[in-house]
């Protein structure tokens, strides 16, 4: 069968060392830089003529410099005669724009997955998308990896399970609470937000019991950390011993980092879907990596195995 | 028939207001800005059913933002049913990757053009494509515009036609010499640069006469100035009275306005394609608008009538 190789580009090296340490492969040789006026070179720096390819990048900020590397290394590797090009998206930028909330807005979402499959791509691996939807947007076989036993895999190691109620911070988000909640063995809580009247101050009810508890606050991915901020101080509010915040994607833009230190939080436990800069790794911030997961995901693919989430976690 | 609709993104705003003004229509309502990750948010404020849509967008630095700006405007207006969604490109971005120069180098220029195709444009409206054989990666009707009148024109009404010749910095632009030379009435001269051997200076050699002329240089982009600056200083070596410069696209990137500064160069006369910022708008720079020009080809377009870019200038 035709040999696997493994390339990095810029959004995320550390993840695609660590990928191709699971998979036990050396990294592809390849430069992704810049000329002088900002557009993007790529040189492959071997051959990959026949050979079965995976690309690692997310698509975090900068999400369009990041989503062009990804497409225009796709046409370099297809017009290189690779054999096969799956690209690997740690985290799937513009995913939230997948439908139209309003009028004559775009649905980005599909329009980047057209890009990924015009480009060349012949299958994507992706890990939590804010809508699962999202992998229907793509004609190419996609595999939708989960982070959940990762994050669950840590609070157990850590003994976080005990006295244990995982909480969702709103009712889209019940599905992945839910499952966190099986693999810790724990009950879970619903926050219920309301705004009473326009322009009042929305009001967070908690659904279920959170008393004396420790908390462990789940979402797919943690942006501006508004909301997961507050509910924290809810839980704290309704009695809770003390809060977890926990999500895939740890997007953390703008004043993400500030009200995080502030809260009430804990912990925040993420993923290494997006590589952080150095000042946003605080101290309460622990990073799991996906790195064995997806690796595993790769030698699977490869073997023309069928891919699960739960294959490197205690729950397989 | 339709209504003609421009409208705006955020590269070249100053020039879509004069090609809007050119049509005699205001520019459509839209906002373009970025959501707190970095991801682009538009907003088209009014109904566009129906309409024939011009989109302004030049890809010029930052390139990666400007191409996405212009896919995800063309996905949002394909969703709110526009009758034909026109792109116009004044300055279409990695046009110098356009063929495989290496192994296992992208065509960047083609995959643009097929992201272009693929989010829904039904026509392209560019300007002085590095290489005319861009036009063929499109399978939508592509009108090529051509600045050389409009740069003539400057030239004439200057009176800067008295004793010039026209000189090409390289073999590969001579065509383009040609042709502002048959509107100057001048002769070309073309400078040959030769490598003697490996790791020595190139030497420029000039191919016609230049002695006791006004040169004036054409290429269709100055990035970072380099070649046009060494081809000034070899043609005042040679003789010439004075030096102009001019091209379509002012790139400008890293060294090139203090390598102009410091040039023999006299003016550097270049189009509006890409709008520079402030630092960049030094004395020696003329910037001819090409408003009047895309603003004819919108109206010729929009009447069914064949688009020449010799409609506003003397040379009709
Ligand atoms: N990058 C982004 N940052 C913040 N909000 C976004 C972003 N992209 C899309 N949205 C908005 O998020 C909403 C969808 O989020 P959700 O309801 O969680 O699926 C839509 O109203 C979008 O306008
Ligand atoms: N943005 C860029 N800046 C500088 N050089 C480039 C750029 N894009 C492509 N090139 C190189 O320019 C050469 C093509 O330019 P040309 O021979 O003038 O068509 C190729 O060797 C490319 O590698």
């Amino acid at each position: 069968s035709s040999k696997i190789k493994i390339f990095a580009l810029n959004s995320n090296k550390p993840l695609a060392e660590k990928i191709a340490a699971a998979v036990d492969v050396p990294l592809g040789k390849t430069s992704v830089d810049r000329f002088s006026d900002g557009e993007i070179r790529i040189n492959i720096e071997e051959s990959i003529r026949g050979d079965e390819i995976f690309i690692i990048q997310s698509t975090s900020a900068p999400v369009n410099d990041n989503l062009m590397e990804l497409l225009i290394m796709i046409d370099a590797l297809r017009r290189a005669s690779a054999a096969t090009i799956n690209v690997v998206i740690p985290y799937y930028g513009y995913a939230r724009q997948d439908r139209k909330a309003r009028s004559r807005e775009p649905i980005t979402a599909k329009l980047v997955a057209d890009m990924v499959e015009k480009a060349g791509a012949d299958r994507a691996i992706m890990l939590d998308l804010h809508a699962a939807q999202i992998q229907g947007f793509f004609d190419i076989p996609v595999d939708h990896l989960m982070g959940a036993p990762l994050l669950a895999d840590y609070f157990l190691t850590q003994g976080l399970d005990k006295d244990a109620v995982v909480v969702s911070p709103d009712h889209g988000g019940v599905t992945r609470a839910r499952k966190l909640a099986e693999f810790l063995k724990a009950p879970i809580a619903i926050i219920d937000k309301r705004r009473p009247r326009a322009n009042v101050a929305e009001i967070m009810n908690i659904i279920g019991s959170v008393d004396g508890k420790r908390c462990i606050l789940i979402d797919d991915m943690i942006d501006t950390a508004g909301t997961i901020t507050l509910a924290a101080q809810a839980l704290m509010d309704a009695g809770a011993i003390e809060v977890y915040a926990s999500a895939t994607h740890p997007v953390l833009s703008g004043p993400a980092i500030e009200r995080i230190e502030k809260s009430p939080i804990k912990q925040l436990v993420v993923t290494d879907s997006i590589q952080l800069p150095e000042e946003k790794q605080i101290d309460k911030l622990v990073q799991v990596s996906v790195g064995p997961l997806i690796g595993d995901a790769i030698k699977r693919i490869h073997e023309n195995k069928p891919v699960s989430p739960l294959f490197t976690t205690r729950f397989r």
